[in-house]
């Protein structure tokens, strides 16, 4: 299973339903807003503590998986929507941010 | 390229400035919801037909890529962080999607 | 009834349940963000013609009132817990977008 | 300066400019979600202790001020277009959490 497959599993799924035409980029990155929403929802409350520990917890688990699958299966959608090139996107976002935030110096003595 | 290279590449980078601490189940939620509301932005002002060919325009185009890099890249570290298996979850979702909506019969005459 | 009112309200309701210790600002702006999300779900899928009659509809209207409801009321307890001043702060914002933002010439022949 | 007042100071604003095509149930919905998330941006990092006191440095108050105004201004924004009291639904709305969270008894000896 790569990226590529589930953005085209997708695809699938929503031709074999017509339900391409609610999906529109606004529509999207409303979807996408709403299941973020949902997943900040399962951490509001926990501790600091508590949240490093929620993924060890079957039924946090179960949830919390639920909620990420979601926030990705949106933004593969929206990607393949748009048509742009996720796994690239964010490559390119890396090398910039490695110029942007220089390692440190190793410490020598 | 796959999502796993991408986890590893963002795991060496937060390693490398010592930025692990920073990197709490609550914080990456609410990096991720922040970089959803950056795409957001984007797209707020739009109207449906100016958001379908937004991809089109360069500037756009970049700006666009940025934030879906963004997303994707918190997405992907908070997953790491948790330990949730990203792409396993999404397929695992699909499958439930497809029980929960079932593809109409086809037309037959 | 006062945003004021309503503040105080939200206080005397965190109190007699000893809730405020979950009501620190980072729970509240994750809190704040949830119900954005919940709102944002509402309105997703809906077309534009939809969505500007959908509060015409009373099971829809009840299920926006709740959600407008929960965002301001998490507003107003965030704002009360960092002893900030809403309405002063909303004011003194748009002072600055007339500024930003100046008013058309009027048309005249 | 009531929530009545700054929702007609925010009505005018828009009048004058010829704002209000831009200003449907969606993009006011997806606006709203973008300053939460510029919010949630100013306190992602900060640990929870830090969070407590951000509001008593100036530069990070005038930050928070700004965002919350933006929030604001955008619910009250939005509850105007759709027709919404914003207070009534969030008034309502606490009434019925006094009944779906009811207080502790008191202790007593």
């Amino acid at each position: 299973m790569t990226i590529e497959d589930l953005s085209a599993r997708q695809r699938a799924f929503a031709a074999a339903r017509a339900w391409e035409r609610w999906h529109t980029p606004k529509n999207l990155v409303m979807a996408l807003s709403g299941e973020v929403g949902e997943l900040t929802e399962i951490f509001q409350w926990l501790t600091p503590d508590q949240a490093e520990t929620a993924y060890a917890d079957p039924d946090l688990r179960a949830r919390i998986d639920d909620e990420l699958a979601d926030v990705l299966l949106y933004l593969v959608r929206l990607a393949d929507v748009l048509g742009a090139d996720l796994l690239a996107a964010a490559n390119a976002k890396i090398d910039r941010n490695e110029h942007r935030f220089p390692k440190p110096a190793p410490l020598t003595d």
